[in-house]
């Protein structure tokens, strides 16, 4: 998590434009939350213009980009709206700025109903929570029993 | 937003099909919500039985709608059953009516995490959001800063 | 619902594979939960290596799988360790110990915005409900006008 998927028309992205566009987010994601690269899970699904409707209409210009997001809470106005510009700033190059229009919007789930690799991730354990950062895998630890 | 995946059967519906589920979905949204019809984006995603399971099983004849809402926040239980009343009627034609089991649920996501061409809605601008609805797209606007 | 989506390479799962998965992770959900096996909905999503980013880089060994929630709700932090515990459980032999990556989230959606075939689960009804685990089927019933 952060969770990603974008919905895009068939054809809209080569693979170097996806790769490129996972990778600009995946460094607004490391950059802006301060998490692991590996924590960033960006899926596209390429959707045929019969199976996307917009106001009732087919069409093949449009992505939309449904986002679940958990490590982080997001706790005040102005960093959820700093959220927004950051990724505002990040998708346009792949989104405006090739004729697309978009939409996208973002959940936020619950911390304790996520799990990385089986274990729990220690969000509120600086140094632990480091390592994880530096090694870019979950690096087992003594999980708290609640 | 909505944002609604209409998981379906292979082939259960055909082009026109879609197009007429949408465009009902669509017209549904715009009365109960009184939202602009460029909001209702619905994707159709047809599932090989042997990717479909209900209580374990293999199904070809099952349907799962998953909605993501965001624009309204439906805040008594009466409009949230309103809501859902709308929605049965809207479908029925479409699934129950043609043999196919359903379920459906609905998610509440938060309104400050949406963006629409890379812009917010001006939901709390009634002269503003009656101009997006007439003129069906996201008239730019000068967000205030949170 | 409880509604799974499980995100896999192509080809990670044979069509026996995924029968045992959703098969156990129905058994462990009825057994958990005490819910209808049919209320247990699980979708596979065999992604493309080129669809599938982790960290920026295409991965062909990854899993994610994103669950709603909805029938219980999980009221303290013990309930929820169980349940994830249980999941983990129930997923180690298709996922970890088949070599593959995983990560799992669940969100929570609310009950009054979910239908099956149409109408609300007696979940406050015990007799009610009881006919519907019994039977296995949304038996129909007067549901209260809120």
């Amino acid at each position: 998590m952060p969770f990603w998927q974008v919905f895009t028309p068939e054809g809209a992205y080569t693979d170097d434009d996806k790769q490129a566009l996972a990778q600009a987010i995946t460094d607004a994601c490391i950059s802006f939350a301060e998490i692991p690269a590996f924590f960033v899970n960006v899926y596209f699904h390429e959707m045929a213009a019969n199976n996307t409707y917009l106001g009732g209409q087919q069409r093949d210009d449009f992505i939309h980009i449904a986002t679940d997001i958990v490590a982080r809470q997001l706790p005040t106005p102005e960093i959820r709206a700093a959220c927004m510009s950051v990724i505002n700033d990040t998708i346009r190059p792949f989104v405006q700025d090739r004729g697309f229009h978009v939409e996208i919007h973002l959940d936020q789930t619950p911390v304790e109903l996520w799990r990385v690799e089986g274990i729990t991730a220690p969000l509120d354990y600086p140094e632990l929570f480091d390592q994880w950062i530096k090694e870019n895998r979950a690096v087992p630890w003594e999980v708290p029993v609640p």
